[in-house]
């Protein structure tokens, strides 16, 4: 199976998370707006059809169209090996993921905390106040949750013994946050060193590795989720 | 098979998505939280256990637990017979139910845009600000979205002729926006013809009128989601 994936070129931003398990896995895939054309077929797929999905990410497998980062790596999951065999820890898989997105969203409204229509620099003192409860209060709780699954789970991947693509996610939360918290990100991550591992040994794992160092790899930037403003970083 | 739903005791919240959809099906569930003790149940549930909830709501199914509203009712649907038989119309729903949850969130920040750590006082003109262009955009894009499904669909209900869980969801979004935006639901609901009919329609099912009119339906109120603060509704 060759699937398309359909996401907004030029950044790593929600799409990375679903690149990342494609790529981990070997797959077969085309990232359909960054080729010629591709923005105009991705913008055509959510103007038409019964079942148009609300925003980039989405992907297409044969004639089926799944959106939502979570739900595409629900689907994929188990064909790119990276879910469990039982239905009740596929469930487990997926709540992890569906914390990633609430995450990912928080992360998003540092930047943009009185929503994506504005300029940054037009809600500036509002990105500050909301990223300094961020880093404070919601960061490390979401990590330091993450932190006791993996502990729960016996390691050294968030389900245990297997990687799954929840710890794909962790690699791109850490990596994330690292380039737009370096300073924040250096304490938070002392409570957190089982994560740091997972992050480690993903970053060793030949295809990503392989992709990390290809021009597939969108570099981090300021227009993606993760945003280095330094002001911000506390 | 009876449920147990856990979630915050004196408001609607992201459970009500659940109890909507238990109450219409008739199913046998406690409202642990809600009952004496219940609390304190609802915490210990989250402080242990290999696999703990990051948050309420989550459901108890014999020795499974769920989280997250979405993957609750992916869960729950085809047990309560809300949703339909074919894997790719679940995936479908599922996806849907998502984009409720991301409403859901922009609707919980109209009254919380620097996080929910402070009072709705301590961010009173940002709160404005955020709900000026909530109402303006963000509400407006997300019913017209379910609209265009729903025309979509060929009706009477969002997945065509049978209802299912997002329906449900669809009811609590047009009752919970009309209690805290009244002014602004006026005018919004113009474009949305049809989903004010899946929302009558909803309200006139026989076990939805009872749970409506029980105690085990909460009222509105200012520690919810849905919050009337006159001075947000445009």
């Amino acid at each position: 199976m060759r699937y398309q994936l359909y996401y907004w070129p030029g950044i790593q931003g929600r799409g990375e998370f679903v690149r990342l398990a494609l790529e981990d896995a070997g797959a077969s895939y085309e990232d359909v707006a960054r080729k010629a054309g591709g923005m105009e077929k991705m913008t055509a797929m959510m103007d038409a059809g019964k079942r148009p999905p609300f925003a980039p990410p989405f992907l297409k497998a044969g004639k089926l169209v799944v959106a939502q980062v979570a739900e595409i790596l629900f689907f994929l999951g188990p064909k790119l090996k990276l879910a469990p065999r039982l239905d009740a820890d596929r469930l487990w898989l997926h709540q992890l993921q569906l914390t990633v997105t609430d995450f990912v969203k928080e992360i998003h409204d540092t930047h943009h905390p009185l929503g994506g229509e504005l300029y940054y620099e037009q809600a500036k003192p509002e990105a500050k106040r909301f990223t300094q409860n961020f880093l404070k209060e919601r960061a490390p709780k979401y990590l330091g949750y993450f932190e006791t699954v993996l502990t729960g789970s016996g390691g050294p991947y968030l389900l245990g013994r297997k990687l799954a693509y929840i710890d794909l996610s962790v690699f791109q939360l850490i990596e994330g946050l690292r380039y737009a918290f370096p300073k924040a990100m250096k304490r938070i991550e002392r409570d957190v060193p089982g994560l740091v591992r997972v992050h480690d040994a993903v970053a060793e794992r030949p295809n990503i590795k392989k992709y990390l160092n290809s021009p597939r790899r969108i570099p981090f930037n300021e227009s993606g989720i993760f945003r280095r403003y330094p002001e911000l970083d506390a």
